[in-house]
């Protein structure tokens, strides 16, 4: 059994990518390709009892370090008891976020130095890796409308709409230099940005699709 | 004001830590020092969240990166919102267990990496340390016999005696090339380990206490 491939949706909030999720999910099944869907931080019961603490609200101040580390430790959760076993088994896997979100939201975004996460980044997940990032990249201001048209926000998507600049500028910065990180324009009507996504998925697994 | 002193109670379950804290708090309520006591993990509102994460039990194997990662950010938030304003209002901090516990129970006990450690606790912690360790030891037996019969054990002291030799064996390596970190043998009736313990408080902190 060839091993899966690893799929990562990132983005701002709002930016759209639960409905990217979901045109993936249609893609693979159209090709019966086995997958799982999982989110971060979460996607196990640990990691989810992880994410409720890390998006809650708290009377004391939640240090960046503090942030980072509960994203680490729901990330190693996963990786291990859902991501790695569905990736030998053969399943694709597809992920509502990875370690790319706490590149840009806590390096970014709060401003934990990129070197001090690439050592926690090895020291956590070694030289695992997605095989394909798609970040869908949107203008903060509109991503935010959207998401609060949505409803409620949580501690991290109540920051103002400068860390979002930040966040969306790292983003950028790191896929510029990345060559399996590919930036969507969801700025884009959703059909014009799933049009884009399903080109990119025939492009980059044309031989695992035929 | 002069800084605060930051002093630290390790040792294994049953090594008579909460009567040694006690022992330490009489002290200096005779010496009339102001103090606060805490525990890790734990100590904040968030902290203890993340504390009843890392001792409940869980269906799904909780990797020893995520058991280190999780102990870190609550001694992240310690760190942050208790101990070091503390120490800076002139109060000597009193902490059941800190930095030293990682290093000897997911260290020693799981098996990470000490460089690894070293890396993550410069990334949380700089060069934060506490000024004086009491490391309560006592054989691994004799203390678990004594924490069982004090009740229920949490996720972490179900572990088989030979993970609590290792963890030992890691406290001693540690302290006997630390001399911040001063051993005192808690297989001895309490009176004698108060007794060890007030001498070396006595002789540490001569100055301060005069």
């Amino acid at each position: 059994m060839a091993r899966g491939k690893f799929i990562v949706i990132e983005g701002l909030e709002g930016a759209g990518k639960s409905s990217a999720m979901a045109c993936v999910v249609n893609y693979l099944q159209e090709h019966q390709i086995p997958y799982i869907q999982v989110r971060e931080p979460g996607g196990t019961p640990m990691a989810e009892a992880i994410r409720a603490l890390v998006k809650q609200p708290w009377a004391e101040t939640v240090t960046a370090e503090t942030e980072l580390l509960l994203m680490y430790a729901s990330r190693a959760q996963l990786v291990a008891n859902v991501i790695e076993p569905a990736l030998t088994r053969g399943e694709w896997v597809i992920s509502d976020r990875h370690d790319l979100s706490s590149r840009a939201y806590q390096g970014g975004g709060r401003g934990i130095d990129d070197a001090k996460l690439a050592t926690l980044r090895q020291l956590v997940l070694g030289d695992f890796t997605p095989d394909l990032t798609l970040l869908l990249d949107i203008e903060p201001a509109r991503g935010l409308a959207r998401a609060q048209a949505r409803g409620e926000l949580d501690r991290i998507e109540q920051e103002e709409l400068a860390f979002f600049e930040r966040v969306r500028q790292r983003y950028l910065n790191i896929a510029a230099m990345d060559p399996s990180i590919l930036v969507i324009d969801a700025n884009q009507d959703m059909a014009a940005v799933h049009h884009d996504l399903l080109q990119q998925l025939q492009v980059r697994f044309m031989q695992e699709l035929d």
